[in-house]
């Protein structure tokens, strides 16, 4: 390390020094034993000058609301969210070996197999294309599998939503010139797992991206960067990141992830495969486990809902473990494979009652009740959970798991 | 500082570390004299682990997009965006007295004036209201004014789109009880500029947004942190920042902002005042200045389009200076008072060409030559400057400012 003006910009740069250097700037007495969010803050800002703009922002020290980080996984922070975008630094991950390191002027995009012309793109060849762009969400096929309910909506956020821009894979195909004969794509990232997967051609050259863009910006590293196929509502691990090689072919490739993962073990002993579609779903994010309410009064319920087949058209709220359920407030815009917000209006008396939200899709797709999921799916199959969630809220206002 | 983990952690957070880590991760040869974006990234990715999943996400050491910092501005880098979201690390900024540090457990926003019951909100408090979250542009009334035409796109990087979510102003007032002979509103900031603005109260009742929530998550610190207020359509400096105070009045108060500031001198001798909306704008965002294109062929001419005054129904396109328009394709979503991504697809034949872009909104209100806006405007008008914009492309395919 170098001494002097580069140590004291990383001094400045980390979270304690910030906020120190903040409150010495205000004549504030600051403890380089706490975190910056503690560190405090001018009594009257308007008696500060405040500080220059940046090249690039950071969010307020006051905030910390992360991902819940697990081994292969970080999940979204659901509660923390407004709105429908999640933004790009917590966006959840799922990952199969780690993120790798991409530098972008040397990766390259091979489409071949069952084509007349195969081809072999750089980013630059890649961002020559028409682009499009969209609002899509993403679910792992495996979020929120828990039997026994949420501890906290978190514990569900292996889902986020965001505006993916990207190429038409159609566009590409058809440059390719795809042969007679072909009927699914095969796809592989450029992890040390090399993620891959097989969607069927009809998919692909339906709404399939190849993208580039996340929220207005280069995708992340962790989502995929410099680009990942996007398919949109289908589980998220198909959507495969770090993508290196679209091979058309006339069958499915059976690789490990469409036989021993990603397949659902049903009561009758087969598996369920190529269950690609996520299912309507809707959870209520506020208020949601963990939370507190402050006393009976005025609340607003709000929370997601989305249908991996399309647009959201209804979300029900009961405020009385299932009894009977009113309309919620669906927030425009209301676009198909996107999360729609929902909000609901509601005055709590004080007593313990239970919430459950339950979403019906443009198709008349709606959320099962958790017994009649089990019942259906059995005891092994764990993918593609989209029971109705249950809070109990109890009499001192404290939020918990609502499961009977 | 102190010894040890701290600072290796501190060390590694640093671009040219991080950088270094990763190469010396991968087995590669590290070069602490070059920033993170010219370390080497490993030959074959799917030969090293990548790494593990994080709390909280950052951008590719690759990308160096950054926002061009001007002494009270920093400029998004409009060429660099994709889709209509801006991410909030990239959102413009323009501030009257630098960005203040305000600790949100202790900030309060009082509405009172001619109000039968003032209000002394706390964040809490605010966030207990039904909440609304809209995709809306904002801009700066200072953006692009440049008589010679813009050098690069960025020059007219005072405008951003994000996701807003709060509380409708109107349902703050009805709580307050607005008075007989109430006709204005006028709101003040947090910061060392007390920025000021006046808006009638039929805005405010219509769709003012008291706003905490920006593309899912918290304001960002420029945009306010932890509320602002934001005037969807209308010039971004009503939009006050640090929102601390909402006084309910019969008239405008002629502050500062509104005098001084912010007044187009017209030709008359005369000052327009309280130019409010943003009238429609585009900017053609590729290809832009200072980019170069790669020989003739295929390109898809992209950018931004917006309106102050609602929905932008139509983006023509000229490639021979004005002379003959084509209509580009609009991407949904279409939404009012929010950035529209149009796009065009373009043959270049290797000629020099200039390229336009003219867009039109719902009321039928469209952008101006330059010169009918500088003899209607005079001299001394600077702001609200919404004429087509030119980028000359020159033989060789450099992307040049293209006023005539």
């Amino acid at each position: 390390m170098k001494p002097g003006r580069s140590n004291r910009r990383r001094f400045l740069q980390s979270g304690a020094g910030l906020g120190a250097a903040l409150a010495a700037g205000a004549g504030l007495a600051a403890d380089d034993t706490k975190p910056a969010s503690e560190q405090p803050a001018p009594d009257d800002p308007t008696k500060v000058q405040g500080r220059r703009a940046s090249a690039y922002g950071e969010r307020s020290r006051f905030e910390t609301a992360v991902r819940t980080v697990q081994e292969h996984n970080s999940l979204t922070p659901l509660a923390a969210m407004t709105g429908i975008i999640t933004p790009n630094a917590l966006h959840f991950e799922r990952h199969h070996a780690g993120v790798p390191d991409i530098d972008p002027r040397r990766h390259r995009l091979m489409i071949h197999g069952l084509v007349d012309r195969p081809l072999m793109l750089t980013m630059d060849d890649l961002k020559r294309f028409p682009a499009v762009s969209r609002i899509y969400f993403m679910e792992c096929s495996g979020n929120g599998s828990r039997r026994t309910g949420l501890r906290t909506v978190q514990e569900a956020g292996l889902t986020s939503c965001a505006e993916w821009t990207g190429v038409n894979l159609s566009l590409l195909l058809r440059e390719a010139g795809v042969r007679t004969g072909a009927n699914w794509i095969v796809a592989e990232g450029s992890d040390a797992a090399k993620m891959t997967r097989s969607v069927r051609l009809a998919k692909a050259m339906n709404d399939v991206l190849v993208a580039y863009g996340q929220n207005g910006e280069a995708l992340r590293p962790e989502q995929g960067y410099p680009v990942r196929m996007f398919v949109p509502g289908w589980e998220g691990n198909i959507s495969v990141k770090w993508l290196r090689r679209i091979k058309v072919v006339d069958a499915p490739y059976q690789t490990r992830e469409e036989t021993s993962k990603y397949t659902d073990l049903m009561p009758s002993g087969k598996a369920r495969q190529f269950t690609f579609e996520m299912d309507p779903k809707s959870l209520i994010t506020f208020p949601s486990g963990g939370q507190k309410l402050q006393g009976p009064g005025f609340y607003e319920i709000s929370g997601l809902a989305w249908s991996g087949r399309g647009a959201i058209r209804r979300v029900e709220v009961s405020t009385d473990r299932g009894l009977t359920w009113k309309d919620a407030i669906l927030q425009e815009p209301v676009l198909p494979l996107a999360y729609t917000r929902f909000r609901h209006a509601w005055k709590w008396d004080g007593s313990e009652v239970v919430l459950q939200s339950r979403c019906t899709d443009e198709h008349g797709d709606t959320q099962p009740p958790v017994e009649a999921l089990l019942k259906a799916r059995g005891e092994n199959s764990t993918y593609h959970f989209n029971a109705i969630q249950s809070w109990k809220i109890t009499a001192d206002g404290n939020v918990e798991n609502g499961f009977a």
